[in-house]
C-alpha cells in the first residue's frame, strides 16, 4: 500500500531535538534561530530530508513555523491545526502561536532581546517575508543575520535523510500537449514583453512542465527537485542532480536546453551580471535575490512565467483530465457501493476505507500515485478539516453517523482531487438539511456563467450564501487549482474569500469543495474538480460567457439530499448530474456497480 | 429650480482656451502639461473655479484627464463617456484616449520628446500617480517638472470663477450622533495606535464629518473646502477661508480647535519636522507630500483615519437615514404616480419629468439639494449611463418604451439616491425578462446574510449572476458608499467587480444599483440604499450574519415583472417589501397617491 498509517514523529522530537539545534546556534554565535515549513523550493510537500519543521518540532501540518531561542521556543500554526499541534508537539517546549495573527513577526518584535543576533537560512525565506521578519526584529533591538550552514542541519547531522534522488522521466507530448521547444518560445516571448533577458524558476512545478519532465523527489507530487534559467530566446540552464538523470533525458531536452549539476547554479547566477532577470518574490528566496543582486544582475520582480501557461490546460491536457476523472470514476462507484454497503454494515475502521479505496484506484493499472494522503474521517473526524487517519487516531463507522471521504489520484494524463459525504445507516435531519446547504452552494458554484475578466473571489460567495443564510459557514477556500499530473493544489487562481486577482481562464482547472463541520460531530464536504470552459455565446444573450464543465464523475449521497429544499433548477441540475455519471461510468464497471449506479443516480 | 437643462461648455472651448494655455506654458518653459480633472481636494464635484479639464476642453464628465503638448493634444475618459466626450469635445484638437487602458502614462511614454519638459500642477496629482507620470515620461526622455503658478490658471486670469466662499454651518449632534469632540480623541487615539503624532486630512468630505460642519462650496454636496492638522490628542487645527466662517463657529469648533486662514497653511506643515505625520496617498496630492519632507517631518502613508468612521453610521445617523428615505418615499409615490399615469399619457418630455420629482421633493420642505443632477433617460437615453438631460438631449417619452430614473436627495438627515425604470405603455417581453434578471439580481443582493470580514467584493457576483446566465451584464459597479448629509459617492467601502479590502461594517451604507442597457434602445436600473445590519444570530444557526436593511421606500414596477420568473422566496420577498412600502409611505400621503399605492404595492 502507498498510503501509510505511521506517525514519523512523536512529541520528543522536540525534547530531543531543540538542545541539538541551540548548540549549533551557540557554535555559530545565534541568540535565535528561525525554521520555517518551507524548503528551498517552497512546496507544499517536502523530501524527508527538507521537513525540518517536523524534526525540530514534531509537527507535520503543511504550513508553520518554529522560533528557538536560546531560552525558550515557540511554534506557529494556522486554525486548520490548533488540535493537531497540541497532539504532535510538546508544548512545554514550544509555546503554541498563531501563524497569521501577528505569527513569526510579533514573536520577534515582542520576545526578542535588545543585542540578539537572529540566524535564519537565506534559502528557505521568500524576500517579502524576510523583510517583516527584519523590521519586527529591528523594533526589538535585534538583528537577523544570514547563516551558512544552516544550524538545523548542522545538528541534524548524519542522522538527516539523503536529498532524494528519484530518476526524472519524460512527460511525452500525448499527455503534455505541446513539446517543451513550444512552450520556452512561448515563454520565453512574454519574458521579452516584460523586458526581462532571463528568468529563474526555482519552483519544481513550473520546470516539470517547462521541459515536460516528471520526477519522485517528493510523495504525492511527480515533481523533479530542480532551477532553471530561461532566457528570452527560448534556451535554457536546467540544474539536476546528475543521479537523477536517466539516459533518455538529455536527447528528451533537446539542443536548446543544457543540463547541469545544482552547484554550477550560483556560478550562473554570478554570469548574469548587467542582465535582467525576471524572479517570482513568492517562489523564489531570498538567497536568489540577493545572489543576482551581488552579481550586478537587474532583478525584476514579477509573477513566475510559467504560472498562467501551466494553469491554463490546453486541449490535450483537458482531454486528458476527462479520461483521468473516467478512469477515477469506475473505482470511486466501487468504493462508493462498498461503502455505502458493505462497510455500512461491517462498521469497518477508516483504515480500511483508506485501503479499499487506494486497491480500487490500483486495480485500475494507471494509478502513479495518490495525489495526498486520503482523509477518511467517520464521525467527529470528518469536522477535523486536516485530519490523517493513523492507526492512533483512527475511528470505526458508527451507525447515524457521517463518513467523508477525500482523496485523489496521479494518473499520467491527469490529476484527479475528489470528496464525497456518505452516511452511515440513517442519518438525522439536520444532516440532511446541512448536507443540502453545502450541496445547494457546490450546484451554484459548478452551474454559473460568468464574463471574462472574472476572478475566483468573486465567485467564492455562490457557494457559501446558502450556508450563510442558516447562519453557517465553513473555515477553508472553496477552490484550488489543480495541475496536470502534478501538484493537486496549484496557483494562481483561487476560489477564495481572500483576494485574488487572477482571472479564471479556459482550461483552468478548479475544485469546488464547499462544507460545513460540526465539532465533536460531523463533517461535510462535496469537492468536484471542474475545467473553465471558453467564452460562448448564450441563446438570446450579448455577450459570450465562461462557465465550468465537470470533471468528477460520482454520485452524491441521495439519503443526505432534503429534496423539499431545493428549488426546481437545483433538482434539475442534481438529476443532470446523475444521469451523466451513469451514462459515463455505467457502461465501465461490472454489472453489481452498474447496478447500484442505477439505483443511485436516479432522478430524485 | 435647483437642476438647470442648460449646457455649460461647447467644443469651441478647446479652440477658444488651448492657444492660451500654450502661450502659458512657452512663458514657463514648458513642452507639455498635464491637466488632471481633480482639483486640490481629490472631490467628485468641483467648484466652477476648479473646473479646469473642463475650461480647457469642453468636457464635462466626472473623471478625465487631458495632455496640452505644444504640438498636439489628447483628452483622456474612461468607456462611460466614449460618446459624451465625441459630443462636447473638439477632437480635430484632442486625439480622444482610453483613461484606464494606458491613459496619460501610456500617451507620454509614447508621444513626448525626448529632452521636453512636461509640467503638472502638484497640487492636483496624488504621488502614485505622479510616480507613473514621471517614469513613463522618463521612457521618452522627457522630464516632468512641478510648477507654480498652474499655467492654465495664469491663461484663464480674470475669466476664472472665484474661489467658492458659502457659509459653513454648524451640523447639530441630533442628526451627526456624536459631538466633534469625541470623533476627535476617537480618530486621536487610533493615530496614537498607528504610531503617528497627527494627521493631515484634505478630503473635505472627511473635516465636514470630524467637525461637525457643513459647507456650500460644490454643488451636489455640502461641502467645506478647507484641510485640517488632527493631532494624536484630539486637537486640531482647521484651514479655512475667514470669508466662510459665521459668528457661531468659533464657539461650536470649541477650543480645541484653532481656525487659521488656508495661507497658513504652508507654514503649519513646515513646523511639523521630526514629527510623523498621517497623509492619505490616495486624497492626498503630492503637493503635501513633499512639503511635509521638505519640513523634516516623517509621512506615514495610510488611509484618511475618517474614513471608517465616517463610513460607519451611528445609530442617530442611522435613524436620520431612515427617516430622511420615508421623507423621499412620499415624494417619490407621488412622483411615479405622476409618471405612470399622467406622463404616460401625456409623453411629456425628460425635462418635465426631473422639474416633476424636484418639485415633490422641495414639497416636502427639508430638501437642502439634489444629491445629484437627476438622471432621466428616456427611450435609447436611457442606455446611456451617465446621461443627464439637456435641453438640447432631451427626448420625449416613447409609448412602450422605458424610463429610467435615477435621482437623491440632500436632506440634514440624510442623503438618498433611488433608481426606479417605469414601463410608458405596455413593455415588451425581452423588457420585462431583462428587468425581472436584474430584479433577481438586485433582490439577492438585498437578502444576502454574510460573516463580519466579508467584503463588497465578494457580495458582487450576487447581483449579477442572473444576468450573467443570460448572456448579459452592466458595466458600473453594483453599489457605492453614501454619506450621511454628505457626499453621495463615498468609500471605502464598495461592491464591485474592482478588488476591495474593506469589509462591510455595520452601519455602512450602500447602494445595490443593477441595471441593463440596450445601446440605443432602454435602459434599465433598480436601485435602492441598504445599511449594513449588525451581526445577529441565526435561527438553527452557528455563527452570527450581518446583512442589510433596505432604506428606500418605492414601488418596483409590477408591469416589469415576469412573475414566471422568480423564485418562491424572490415573489415573497418582493410582496414583502412592497408591502412595508405601503405601510410606511401610504399613511402618509394624499387618499389618490395612497390609492395608487395601495394598487401597485399589492402581492403580486
Amino acid at each position: 500500500m502507498r498510503q501509510t498509517f505511521d506517525e514519523t514523529t512523536t512529541p520528543a522530537f522536540g525534547r530531543e531535538h531543540a538542545p541539538l539545534i541551540r548548540a549549533a546556534m551557540a557554535a555559530q554565535g545565534l541568540d535565535g534561530f528561525v525554521i520555517p515549513h518551507e524548503d528551498e523550493h517552497q512546496n507544499e510537500y517536502l523530501p524527508a530530508a527538507n521537513d525540518r519543521l517536523a524534526w525540530a518540532t514534531g509537527f507535520t501540518g503543511s504550513a508553520g513555523a518554529a522560533v528557538v531561542f536560546k531560552d525558550k521556543a515557540a511554534i506557529f500554526v494556522d486554525g486548520r491545526y490548533a488540535l493537531q499541534v497540541r497532539d504532535q508537539v510538546d508544548t512545554n517546549l514550544f509555546e503554541v502561536r498563531d501563524l497569521v495573527e501577528g505569527g513569526v513577526p510579533a514573536y520577534l518584535q515582542s520576545e526578542a532581546k535588545s543585542g540578539w543576533t537572529i540566524g535564519y537560512d537565506p534559502r528557505l525565506h521568500s524576500p517579502e517575508a524576510l523583510e517583516r521578519l527584519r523590521s519586527a526584529a529591528a523594533k526589538a533591538g535585534a538583528a537577523l543575520r544570514a547563516v551558512e550552514p544552516n544550524p538545523l542541519d548542522a545538528a541534524w547531522g548524519a542522522a538527516r535523510p539523503a536529498q532524494p534522488q528519484a530518476p526524472v522521466h519524460t512527460h511525452p507530448s500525448e499527455f503534455s500537449g505541446e513539446d517543451s521547444t513550444a512552450k520556452r518560445e512561448r515563454v520565453g516571448r512574454s519574458l521579452a514583453e516584460q523586458g526581462a533577458d532571463a528568468a529563474l524558476i526555482t519552483a519544481p512545478a513550473s520546470n516539470a512542465w517547462l521541459f515536460n519532465i516528471r520526477g519522485g523527489d517528493v510523495i504525492r507530487s511527480p515533481l523533479p527537485l530542480s532551477q532553471a534559467l530561461l532566457s528570452a530566446d527560448g534556451s535554457a540552464r536546467l540544474f539536476l542532480d546528475p543521479a537523477k538523470v536517466t539516459p533518455e533525458l538529455p536527447a528528451w531536452l533537446g539542443n536548446g536546453v543544457t543540463l547541469e549539476p545544482p552547484d554550477r547554479l550560483a556560478g550562473a547566477l554570478a554570469d548574469l551580471s548587467g542582465q535582467r532577470v525576471l524572479v517570482d518574490p513568492s517562489t523564489s528566496s531570498a538567497w536568489y535575490f540577493e545572489a543576482l543582486e551581488k552579481a550586478g544582475a537587474q532583478v525584476v520582480r514579477g509573477p513566475d512565467p510559467t504560472a498562467l501557461p501551466r494553469a491554463s490546460k490546453n486541449p490535450i491536457e483537458i482531454e486528458g483530465a476527462r479520461s483521468a476523472h473516467v478512469r477515477d470514476g469506475t473505482a470511486l462507484a466501487k468504493f462508493l457501493r462498498w461503502v455505502s454497503t458493505e462497510a455500512a454494515a461491517m462498521l469497518t475502521s477508516e483504515l480500511d476505507v483508506v485501503a479499499k479505496l487506494e486497491g480500487f484506484r490500483e486495480a485500475t493499472g494507471a494509478l502513479k500515485d495518490l495525489s495526498f494522503d486520503t482523509i477518511a474521517g467517520a464521525a467527529s473526524n470528518g469536522a477535523i478539516v486536516h485530519y490523517r487517519p493513523t492507526k492512533r487516531l483512527a475511528k470505526q463507522l458508527e451507525r447515524g453517523s457521517l463518513l467523508l471521504v477525500d482523496s485523489g489520484a496521479q494518473y499520467m494524463d491527469g490529476t484527479t482531487d475528489v470528496t464525497r459525504t456518505v452516511a452511515i445507516g440513517p442519518p438525522s435531519q439536520e444532516m440532511r438539511e446541512r448536507f443540502t446547504l453545502v450541496l445547494k452552494g457546490h450546484l451554484a458554484l459548478a452551474r454559473v456563467r460568468f464574463p471574462a475578466g472574472t476572478t475566483g473571489s468573486a465567485l467564492d460567495a455562490l457557494a457559501r450564501v446558502p450556508l450563510w443564510a442558516a447562519g453557517l459557514d465553513f473555515d477553508h477556500g472553496t477552490g484550488h487549482g489543480v495541475g496536470s499530473y502534478l501538484g493537486v493544489h496549484e496557483g494562481p487562481q483561487r476560489i477564495s474569500k481572500l483576494p485574488n486577482n487572477v482571472a479564471l481562464k479556459p482550461g483552468m482547472i478548479v475544485s469546488n469543495e464547499p462544507g460545513y463541520y460540526k465539532e465533536g460531530a460531523y463533517g461535510i464536504r462535496i469537492e468536484n474538480l471542474q475545467v473553465v470552459t471558453p467564452p460562448e455565446p448564450i441563446s438570446g444573450g450579448e455577450r459570450p460567457m465562461l462557465g465550468f464543465e465537470t470533471l468528477t464523475l460520482a454520485p452524491i449521497d441521495r439519503a443526505l439530499v432534503a429534496k423539499e429544499m431545493l428549488t426546481a433548477e437545483e433538482l434539475a441540475q442534481l438529476d443532470a448530474y446523475h444521469a451523466r455519471v451513469l451514462a459515463v461510468i455505467g457502461p465501465k464497471v461490472d454489472a453489481e456497480t452498474r447496478g447500484w449506479l442505477e439505483e443511485v443516480c436516479a432522478p430524485l
